[in-house]
Protein backbone atom coordinates (compact mmCIF):
# COMPACT_ATOMS: atom_id res chain seq x y z
CA UNK A 1 0.00 0.00 0.00
CA UNK A 2 1.13 3.39 -0.66
CA UNK A 3 -1.59 5.86 -1.28
CA UNK A 4 -4.84 6.55 1.22
CA UNK A 5 -7.68 4.72 -0.90
CA UNK A 6 -9.72 7.61 0.62
CA UNK A 7 -8.16 10.70 -0.49
CA UNK A 8 -5.24 9.69 -2.38
CA UNK A 9 -2.32 11.01 -0.51
CA UNK A 10 0.86 9.11 0.30
CA UNK A 11 0.40 6.76 3.21
CA UNK A 12 3.08 6.06 5.92
CA UNK A 13 4.00 3.15 7.35
CA UNK A 14 4.18 3.24 11.06
CA UNK A 15 2.35 2.56 14.85
CA UNK A 16 -0.90 4.86 15.39
CA UNK A 17 -1.29 6.03 18.91
CA UNK A 18 -2.91 3.17 21.45
CA UNK A 19 -1.86 0.74 18.61
CA UNK A 20 0.98 -1.67 19.24
CA UNK A 21 1.84 -2.60 15.24
CA UNK A 22 2.56 -0.82 12.12
CA UNK A 23 -0.33 0.27 9.95
CA UNK A 24 -0.17 2.09 6.75
CA UNK A 25 -1.78 5.15 8.08
CA UNK A 26 -2.59 8.91 5.91
CA UNK A 27 -1.15 11.67 7.59
CA UNK A 28 -3.42 13.95 5.37
CA UNK A 29 -6.98 12.33 5.89
CA UNK A 30 -6.06 10.74 9.20
CA UNK A 31 -7.36 7.46 8.29
CA UNK A 32 -5.61 3.93 9.18
CA UNK A 33 -5.55 1.25 7.28
CA UNK A 34 -5.82 -2.02 8.74
CA UNK A 35 -4.95 -5.23 6.73
CA UNK A 36 -6.50 -8.42 8.24
CA UNK A 37 -5.72 -12.50 7.19
CA UNK A 38 -8.29 -13.31 4.22
CA UNK A 39 -10.66 -16.60 4.62
CA UNK A 40 -10.64 -19.32 1.99
CA UNK A 41 -13.95 -21.13 1.66
CA UNK A 42 -13.70 -25.01 0.41
CA UNK A 43 -15.90 -27.70 0.49
CA UNK A 44 -15.13 -31.55 0.44
CA UNK A 45 -17.62 -32.54 -1.63
CA UNK A 46 -18.32 -36.42 -1.37
CA UNK A 47 -20.86 -39.05 -3.77
CA UNK A 48 -20.91 -42.36 -2.13
CA UNK A 49 -17.60 -43.72 -1.72
CA UNK A 50 -15.82 -40.74 -4.18
CA UNK A 51 -14.69 -37.83 -3.24
CA UNK A 52 -14.24 -34.76 -6.07
CA UNK A 53 -11.47 -32.91 -7.54
CA UNK A 54 -10.70 -30.02 -9.84
CA UNK A 55 -7.51 -30.20 -11.98
CA UNK A 56 -6.39 -26.05 -11.89
CA UNK A 57 -6.76 -24.13 -14.73
CA UNK A 58 -5.10 -21.52 -13.16
CA UNK A 59 -1.63 -20.40 -11.32
CA UNK A 60 -0.63 -20.85 -8.83
CA UNK A 61 0.04 -24.68 -9.74
CA UNK A 62 -1.81 -24.86 -12.92
CA UNK A 63 -2.61 -28.94 -13.80
CA UNK A 64 -2.33 -29.73 -10.18
CA UNK A 65 -5.69 -31.11 -8.60
CA UNK A 66 -7.74 -29.84 -5.08
CA UNK A 67 -10.80 -29.29 -3.79
CA UNK A 68 -12.93 -26.05 -4.71
CA UNK A 69 -11.79 -23.07 -2.81
CA UNK A 70 -11.37 -20.24 -3.23
CA UNK A 71 -11.70 -16.64 -1.88
CA UNK A 72 -14.63 -15.78 0.79
CA UNK A 73 -16.66 -12.78 -0.56
CA UNK A 74 -18.81 -10.37 0.94
CA UNK A 75 -22.38 -10.70 1.85
CA UNK A 76 -21.96 -14.18 2.24
CA UNK A 77 -21.76 -17.00 5.04
CA UNK A 78 -19.02 -19.57 5.12
CA UNK A 79 -20.82 -22.22 3.89
CA UNK A 80 -22.73 -19.82 1.06
CA UNK A 81 -19.04 -19.19 -0.25
CA UNK A 82 -17.91 -23.01 -0.39
CA UNK A 83 -21.48 -23.88 -1.86
CA UNK A 84 -20.41 -21.20 -4.63
CA UNK A 85 -16.70 -22.10 -5.02
CA UNK A 86 -17.99 -26.02 -5.59
CA UNK A 87 -20.44 -24.87 -8.13
CA UNK A 88 -17.90 -22.05 -9.77
CA UNK A 89 -15.06 -24.56 -10.52
CA UNK A 90 -16.84 -27.84 -10.46
CA UNK A 91 -20.28 -27.25 -11.51
CA UNK A 92 -21.37 -29.50 -9.05
CA UNK A 93 -24.11 -28.98 -6.14
CA UNK A 94 -24.05 -29.28 -2.75
CA UNK A 95 -26.53 -31.06 -0.44
CA UNK A 96 -26.32 -28.43 2.77
CA UNK A 97 -22.68 -29.31 4.35
CA UNK A 98 -21.00 -29.25 8.00
CA UNK A 99 -18.05 -27.12 9.47
CA UNK A 100 -14.96 -29.94 9.25
CA UNK A 101 -11.56 -28.48 9.39
CA UNK A 102 -10.06 -24.91 10.13
CA UNK A 103 -6.62 -24.22 8.76
CA UNK A 104 -4.35 -21.37 10.09
CA UNK A 105 -1.63 -20.27 7.73
CA UNK A 106 -0.52 -17.53 9.30
CA UNK A 107 2.51 -17.30 7.09
CA UNK A 108 0.24 -16.24 4.56
CA UNK A 109 -2.16 -14.54 6.56
CA UNK A 110 -5.11 -16.49 5.52
CA UNK A 111 -7.83 -19.05 7.34
CA UNK A 112 -8.80 -22.00 5.16
CA UNK A 113 -12.64 -23.18 5.81
CA UNK A 114 -13.74 -26.22 4.66
CA UNK A 115 -16.81 -28.05 4.74
CA UNK A 116 -18.05 -31.52 4.43
CA UNK A 117 -21.22 -32.08 2.09
CA UNK A 118 -22.73 -34.69 0.17
CA UNK A 119 -23.34 -33.75 -3.87
CA UNK A 120 -26.96 -33.40 -4.72
CA UNK A 121 -26.54 -35.53 -7.95
CA UNK A 122 -22.83 -36.84 -9.26
CA UNK A 123 -23.54 -34.41 -12.26
CA UNK A 124 -20.50 -31.68 -12.77
CA UNK A 125 -19.07 -29.40 -15.38
CA UNK A 126 -15.43 -27.66 -15.09
CA UNK A 127 -15.82 -24.56 -14.97
CA UNK A 128 -13.41 -21.63 -16.71
CA UNK A 129 -11.16 -22.49 -13.55
CA UNK A 130 -10.80 -25.84 -13.91
CA UNK A 131 -9.37 -28.53 -17.02
CA UNK A 132 -11.08 -31.30 -15.66
CA UNK A 133 -13.45 -32.34 -12.66
CA UNK A 134 -13.32 -35.91 -11.57
CA UNK A 135 -14.88 -37.97 -9.06
CA UNK A 136 -11.81 -40.38 -7.25
CA UNK A 137 -11.78 -43.00 -4.92
CA UNK A 138 -9.54 -43.27 -1.93
CA UNK A 139 -6.83 -45.87 -3.84
CA UNK A 140 -7.19 -43.30 -6.99
CA UNK A 141 -6.22 -39.76 -5.12
CA UNK A 142 -2.93 -38.09 -6.86
CA UNK A 143 -1.34 -37.64 -3.35
CA UNK A 144 1.31 -36.34 -5.38
CA UNK A 145 -0.40 -34.05 -7.73
CA UNK A 146 -2.49 -32.11 -4.85
CA UNK A 147 -2.25 -28.34 -5.09
CA UNK A 148 -1.64 -27.41 -1.83
CA UNK A 149 0.13 -28.98 0.84
CA UNK A 150 -3.91 -28.30 2.56
CA UNK A 151 -5.24 -30.84 0.53
CA UNK A 152 -3.32 -33.83 1.43
CA UNK A 153 -3.96 -33.01 5.25
CA UNK A 154 -7.19 -32.57 4.64
CA UNK A 155 -8.50 -35.51 2.31
CA UNK A 156 -6.01 -37.86 4.66
CA UNK A 157 -8.00 -36.92 7.59
CA UNK A 158 -11.49 -37.28 6.15
CA UNK A 159 -10.53 -41.08 4.78
CA UNK A 160 -9.48 -41.48 8.59
CA UNK A 161 -12.05 -40.01 9.61
CA UNK A 162 -14.27 -42.48 7.63
CA UNK A 163 -13.41 -45.44 8.80
CA UNK A 164 -14.07 -44.31 12.14
CA UNK A 165 -17.09 -43.26 10.81
CA UNK A 166 -16.65 -40.37 12.85
CA UNK A 167 -16.06 -36.60 12.03
CA UNK A 168 -14.48 -34.47 14.63
CA UNK A 169 -14.21 -30.39 13.29
CA UNK A 170 -10.68 -30.45 13.09
CA UNK A 171 -8.51 -26.92 13.54
CA UNK A 172 -4.39 -25.96 13.95
CA UNK A 173 -1.87 -25.45 11.01
CA UNK A 174 -1.27 -27.57 7.76
CA UNK A 175 1.60 -30.00 8.27
CA UNK A 176 3.39 -28.70 5.59
CA UNK A 177 5.02 -25.52 6.77
CA UNK A 178 4.91 -22.73 4.25
CA UNK A 179 7.18 -19.87 3.45
CA UNK A 180 6.78 -16.77 5.61
CA UNK A 181 4.67 -13.83 4.02
CA UNK A 182 6.57 -11.04 2.43
CA UNK A 183 5.43 -8.24 4.51
CA UNK B 1 -12.66 3.31 -1.72
CA UNK B 2 -12.20 6.08 -3.70
CA UNK B 3 -8.17 6.10 -5.10
CA UNK B 4 -5.88 3.14 -6.11
CA UNK B 5 -3.81 2.38 -2.73
CA UNK B 6 -0.71 1.88 -5.89
CA UNK B 7 -0.95 4.29 -7.41
CA UNK B 8 -3.19 6.73 -6.32
CA UNK B 9 -4.99 7.53 -9.20
CA UNK B 10 -8.97 7.23 -8.84
CA UNK B 11 -10.83 3.52 -8.75
CA UNK B 12 -14.06 2.87 -10.90
CA UNK B 13 -16.35 0.43 -9.25
CA UNK B 14 -16.97 -1.88 -12.28
CA UNK B 15 -17.15 -5.26 -12.84
CA UNK B 16 -13.53 -6.87 -13.99
CA UNK B 17 -13.33 -9.11 -17.20
CA UNK B 18 -13.94 -13.22 -16.41
CA UNK B 19 -15.54 -11.70 -12.70
CA UNK B 20 -19.19 -11.54 -11.51
CA UNK B 21 -19.59 -8.48 -9.58
CA UNK B 22 -18.46 -5.20 -8.98
CA UNK B 23 -14.98 -4.28 -7.48
CA UNK B 24 -12.72 -1.15 -7.19
CA UNK B 25 -10.65 -1.48 -10.03
CA UNK B 26 -7.46 1.31 -11.40
CA UNK B 27 -8.12 2.48 -14.79
CA UNK B 28 -4.68 3.08 -14.32
CA UNK B 29 -2.28 0.65 -13.16
CA UNK B 30 -4.78 -1.88 -13.54
CA UNK B 31 -5.18 -3.53 -10.34
CA UNK B 32 -8.08 -4.10 -8.80
CA UNK B 33 -8.98 -3.98 -5.14
CA UNK B 34 -10.58 -7.24 -3.45
CA UNK B 35 -12.66 -6.35 -0.52
CA UNK B 36 -13.27 -9.33 1.74
CA UNK B 37 -14.42 -10.43 5.12
CA UNK B 38 -13.24 -9.81 8.59
CA UNK B 39 -12.77 -12.63 11.42
CA UNK B 40 -13.39 -11.69 14.50
CA UNK B 41 -11.55 -14.31 17.18
CA UNK B 42 -12.97 -14.32 20.35
CA UNK B 43 -12.57 -16.54 23.78
CA UNK B 44 -14.76 -17.74 25.83
CA UNK B 45 -12.59 -17.68 29.13
CA UNK B 46 -14.14 -20.19 31.95
CA UNK B 47 -12.68 -20.28 35.54
CA UNK B 48 -14.30 -23.23 37.59
CA UNK B 49 -18.29 -22.42 37.32
CA UNK B 50 -17.79 -18.61 36.39
CA UNK B 51 -17.15 -17.02 32.70
CA UNK B 52 -15.49 -14.20 32.37
CA UNK B 53 -16.78 -10.99 30.96
CA UNK B 54 -14.98 -7.40 30.43
CA UNK B 55 -17.75 -3.77 30.51
CA UNK B 56 -16.52 -2.05 27.32
CA UNK B 57 -14.68 1.01 27.36
CA UNK B 58 -14.84 1.83 24.10
CA UNK B 59 -17.39 2.69 21.15
CA UNK B 60 -19.74 0.72 19.97
CA UNK B 61 -21.77 -0.64 22.75
CA UNK B 62 -19.70 1.79 25.72
CA UNK B 63 -20.55 0.23 28.76
CA UNK B 64 -21.86 -3.02 27.94
CA UNK B 65 -20.59 -6.65 28.44
CA UNK B 66 -18.43 -8.72 26.13
CA UNK B 67 -16.29 -11.49 25.86
CA UNK B 68 -12.80 -10.80 24.58
CA UNK B 69 -13.21 -10.75 21.01
CA UNK B 70 -11.61 -8.25 18.03
CA UNK B 71 -10.08 -8.63 14.73
CA UNK B 72 -7.27 -11.24 13.78
CA UNK B 73 -4.62 -9.56 12.86
CA UNK B 74 -1.69 -10.92 10.16
CA UNK B 75 0.57 -13.12 10.81
CA UNK B 76 -1.67 -14.89 13.95
CA UNK B 77 -3.71 -18.13 14.09
CA UNK B 78 -7.28 -17.49 15.10
CA UNK B 79 -6.56 -19.07 18.18
CA UNK B 80 -3.49 -17.46 19.13
CA UNK B 81 -5.76 -14.13 18.25
CA UNK B 82 -8.53 -14.92 20.87
CA UNK B 83 -5.29 -15.50 23.36
CA UNK B 84 -4.15 -11.88 22.36
CA UNK B 85 -7.39 -10.25 22.84
CA UNK B 86 -8.41 -12.05 26.41
CA UNK B 87 -5.00 -10.67 27.15
CA UNK B 88 -5.57 -7.34 25.86
CA UNK B 89 -8.79 -6.75 27.12
CA UNK B 90 -8.84 -8.40 30.01
CA UNK B 91 -4.87 -9.32 31.28
CA UNK B 92 -5.95 -13.05 31.29
CA UNK B 93 -3.93 -15.53 30.27
CA UNK B 94 -5.99 -18.29 28.64
CA UNK B 95 -4.46 -22.02 29.05
CA UNK B 96 -4.96 -23.29 25.26
CA UNK B 97 -8.78 -23.10 24.12
CA UNK B 98 -10.68 -25.87 21.55
CA UNK B 99 -13.02 -23.85 18.93
CA UNK B 100 -16.38 -23.57 19.72
CA UNK B 101 -18.67 -21.45 17.49
CA UNK B 102 -18.53 -19.74 14.28
CA UNK B 103 -20.71 -16.59 13.80
CA UNK B 104 -21.25 -16.22 10.33
CA UNK B 105 -22.59 -12.32 9.80
CA UNK B 106 -22.86 -11.77 6.07
CA UNK B 107 -25.14 -8.14 6.87
CA UNK B 108 -22.00 -6.63 8.13
CA UNK B 109 -19.48 -8.99 6.27
CA UNK B 110 -17.77 -10.75 9.26
CA UNK B 111 -17.33 -14.10 10.72
CA UNK B 112 -16.72 -14.57 14.75
CA UNK B 113 -14.63 -17.54 15.64
CA UNK B 114 -14.98 -18.34 19.47
CA UNK B 115 -12.49 -20.27 21.16
CA UNK B 116 -13.61 -22.57 24.75
CA UNK B 117 -10.75 -21.92 27.02
CA UNK B 118 -9.96 -22.49 30.60
CA UNK B 119 -7.78 -19.58 32.70
CA UNK B 120 -4.36 -20.18 33.77
CA UNK B 121 -5.03 -18.47 37.12
CA UNK B 122 -8.40 -16.26 38.43
CA UNK B 123 -6.15 -13.17 37.84
CA UNK B 124 -7.69 -10.38 35.49
CA UNK B 125 -6.42 -6.84 34.58
CA UNK B 126 -8.61 -4.19 32.59
CA UNK B 127 -6.73 -3.02 29.57
CA UNK B 128 -7.41 0.02 28.24
CA UNK B 129 -10.72 -1.22 26.30
CA UNK B 130 -12.42 -2.25 29.27
CA UNK B 131 -14.08 -0.12 32.16
CA UNK B 132 -14.22 -3.87 34.32
CA UNK B 133 -13.54 -7.63 34.26
CA UNK B 134 -15.86 -9.82 36.25
CA UNK B 135 -15.86 -13.49 36.51
CA UNK B 136 -20.01 -14.25 36.29
CA UNK B 137 -21.99 -17.21 37.68
CA UNK B 138 -24.53 -18.45 35.02
CA UNK B 139 -27.36 -16.99 37.53
CA UNK B 140 -25.71 -13.05 37.47
CA UNK B 141 -24.81 -13.01 33.74
CA UNK B 142 -26.30 -9.66 32.49
CA UNK B 143 -28.55 -10.82 29.72
CA UNK B 144 -29.78 -7.38 28.88
CA UNK B 145 -26.52 -5.83 28.79
CA UNK B 146 -24.83 -7.75 26.65
CA UNK B 147 -22.87 -5.72 24.13
CA UNK B 148 -23.80 -8.06 20.54
CA UNK B 149 -26.41 -10.36 20.18
CA UNK B 150 -23.03 -13.17 19.36
CA UNK B 151 -22.21 -12.84 23.16
CA UNK B 152 -25.66 -13.46 24.28
CA UNK B 153 -25.99 -16.68 21.70
CA UNK B 154 -22.83 -18.16 22.78
CA UNK B 155 -23.54 -17.65 26.44
CA UNK B 156 -26.64 -19.86 26.09
CA UNK B 157 -25.34 -22.53 23.77
CA UNK B 158 -22.44 -22.85 26.43
CA UNK B 159 -24.40 -23.33 29.76
CA UNK B 160 -26.65 -25.61 28.14
CA UNK B 161 -23.81 -27.50 26.53
CA UNK B 162 -22.07 -27.48 30.18
CA UNK B 163 -25.55 -29.11 31.58
CA UNK B 164 -24.87 -31.76 28.81
CA UNK B 165 -20.95 -31.65 29.28
CA UNK B 166 -20.75 -32.03 25.11
CA UNK B 167 -19.26 -28.85 23.66
CA UNK B 168 -19.98 -29.91 19.55
CA UNK B 169 -18.80 -26.89 17.30
CA UNK B 170 -21.40 -25.09 16.51
CA UNK B 171 -21.94 -22.75 13.28
CA UNK B 172 -24.64 -20.79 11.36
CA UNK B 173 -25.74 -16.99 11.94
CA UNK B 174 -26.74 -15.41 15.40
CA UNK B 175 -30.39 -15.54 16.32
CA UNK B 176 -30.52 -12.19 16.33
CA UNK B 177 -30.60 -10.45 12.72
CA UNK B 178 -28.56 -7.40 12.05
CA UNK B 179 -29.09 -4.51 9.61
CA UNK B 180 -27.19 -4.98 6.59
CA UNK B 181 -23.74 -3.82 5.80
CA UNK B 182 -23.82 0.29 4.00
CA UNK B 183 -21.95 -1.53 0.12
Amino acid sequence: MKFCSECGQQVTHKVPELDDRKRYVCDSCGVIHYQNPKVIVGSLPVWQDQVLLCRRAIEPRYGYWTLPAGFMENGETTLEGAIRETQEEAGALLKDGTLYRLFDIPMINQVYLFYLAELQTPGMDPGIESLEVRMFDEADIPWDELAFPVMNDVLKEFFDDRRKNQYPVRTGLPSFRLKPAAS
